[in-house]
C-alpha cells in the first residue's frame, strides 16, 4: 500500500499563509516532515484557488520539487491551477482526481492525456452526491470506467476512490463497511487490477479525541489492506497508522518475510 | 470480533508448576489480568495433559471459574481431560477443538453433543499436516462439515480455525494473505454465517523482537476483521492488538457511531 501524505493542504493555515506570501520556507519545512515520515508520494491539496490559482500552483509545486524527488499529486477542482500544476512538476504526477460532473470530465480528464499521468476517479454522481452503499458505488464504478475509456485513456493509470464519510455521520458505519466490499470487488468488476486509494482521514473527520481517531483510523486500515487497496491518502504524522501501513505492506506484498521489513 | 484470551497455557512455567502442585493462586492471578486487559473468554491450553488429566483440568477449570464467570474455551488433545474440563465448566463453554483426525471425531467430536456446547473445528488434514493454500483449506471445510453434520450437531455451534502458520515459515506471507480469503469465502460455500477464529499467535511464534511482533499481529488482526473474522484467540496482555481489536469491532457492528465504543 502506498502511502500518500494529505498533509499538504490550504486549510492549514500556515500553508495558506506561506502561498498568500509566496514563501516557500513553511511549505518545505512541512514536505521534508512528511518524507521523513515516510510519505511516499505527496498530495497538494488547495481547494477551488481561485485567485491567482495557476501562479499560486505553479509556485507551490516548485517549492515541493525543490526539496524533494518523491512523486506529487495535484489536488485541486481548479482546472487552470491543475495544468498549471502538472506543467511544473518533473517527477511522476497524479491527478487528484475527476468524477462524473461534468466540468470534471470535460477539463480535468483531458489532462490526463496531455501529461500522461495516473489519475483518480471519485465514485460520486455527476452533481457531487455521495453514493449510499455498496452497490451504488459499483454502478457509478462501471459509469465512470466507460467516461474513462470512451476518452482512450489507458486503463493501468487510473485509480478508483470509493469515497470514504466520516464514521460520524448517521451511516458512517455501514459506509465504512460497505466500502471494504467495494475496495474488494472493483477489480473483478472491471476485470482487470485496477488500482484503489482510500482518503483515511475524512474516516475521523469532525470532533473526536486524537488517540482514538488514529486507533480507529490504523484498524480500518487493516481491514482495507485485506481487501486489496492499494493506495491510502493519510496524514502522516500519525505515526501509528503509517506503521501499521508498512506492516500491513509486508504482509500483502513478502514472499519471505524478514523482522527488517517491520518498521 | 470476540477475544480469546490465550494467555493460559501449560508451557507458562507458572502455570505448570502451580497445576503441578495444585495451587489455584498463580493460575487465577493470571486470570484475572486477563480479565482486566479485555479478555471475552479464557482458553484454557494443557496440550495432551498425559499424568492425571483429568483431575487436572478439573482442578483448572475450577481454580478459573473462582474468579470469573466469562466462557471457557477447554484446549487439550486428551479426550478425558477434555470431558472433565466440560464437566467442571458452570458457564457457556467452548471444545477447542476437533478436526478430520480419526481420534478427534470419534472421541472429541461427540462430547459437543453430550454437553451441548461451540466447537472449533480446525481446518487440518486426518494426519495433522497443514494445508498448503485457501483451495486447500475449503476442500478440507467441505469434508469437515459432512463429518460434522454426520454427527447431527447444530452448524450454529461450529467455528471454523483455519489454521494460521507462523509468517517466518517459507510460505508464512502467502498462508497469512490466503487465509484472509478462507476467513471470507467459508461461509458463502458452506452457505450458512458459520463463525470463524484464528489463533493470532501463530503469526509471530519464533524468534523476533516484541515490539514488531505487536504491530504485525495488530496489522494482519484489521485485516481479519475486514474479512468477518467473528474471534482472535490472542495474547491479551498484548495492549495495542486488544485495542486494534475493539476499534475494528466498533467499525464492523456500530449502526451509528459514538467514541465512547473505542478504548
Amino acid at each position: 500500500m502506498i502511502l500518500v501524505a494529505d498533509n499538504i493542504q490550504i486549510t492549514n493555515r500556515d500553508i495558506e499563509k506561506a502561498l498568500e506570501e509566496l514563501d516557500p520556507k513553511p511549505i518545505q519545512d512541512l514536505v521534508q516532515r512528511c518524507v521523513a515520515a515516510g510519505a511516499d508520494v505527496i498530495d497538494i491539496n488547495t481547494g477551488p484557488l481561485t485567485r491567482d490559482g495557476e501562479v499560486k500552483m505553479a509556485f507551490l509545486v516548485e517549492a515541493v520539487q525543490d526539496v524533494t524527488d518523491l512523486p506529487l499529486s495535484i489536488d485541486t477542482t481548479n482546472p487552470r491551477a491543475m495544468e498549471a500544476g502538472l506543467r511544473s512538476c518533473k517527477a511522476k504526477t497524479l491527478i487528484n482526481g475527476f468524477s462524473l460532473e461534468p466540468t470534471k470530465v470535460e477539463r480535468i480528464l483531458p489532462l490526463a492525456q496531455t501529461f500522461d499521468c495516473d489519475v483518480i476517479g471519485f465514485l460520486l454522481y455527476p452533481d457531487g452526491r455521495v453514493p449510499r452503499d455498496a452497490a451504488e458505488r459499483l454502478e457509478l464504478a462501471l459509469a465512470l470506467f466507460e467516461t474513462y475509456k470512451k476518452a482512450r485513456l489507458d486503463p493501468d493509470k487510473l485509480i478508483l476512490d470509493p469515497v470514504l464519510v466520516p464514521i460520524l455521520w448517521q451511516d458512517g458505519p455501514s459506509q465504512a463497511r460497505e466500502i471494504v466490499k467495494v475496495v474488494r470487488m472493483l477489480p473483478e468488476l472491471l476485470g482487470y487490477p485496477v488500482r484503489t486509494i482510500i482518503g483515511l482521514s475524512n474516516l475521523t473527520s469532525g470532533r473526536g479525541p486524537k488517540m482514538k481517531k488514529v486507533l480507529l483510523e490504523g484498524a480500518y486500515v487493516g481491514m482495507l489492506a485485506g481487501a486489496g487497496l492499494s493506495m491510502a491518502l493519510v496524514n502522516v504524522f500519525h505515526g501509528p497508522t503509517v506503521s501499521l501501513v508498512r506492516a500491513c505492506r509486508s504482509l500483502v506484498v513478502s514472499d519471505i518475510f524478514t523482522w527488517e521489513e517491520i518498521p
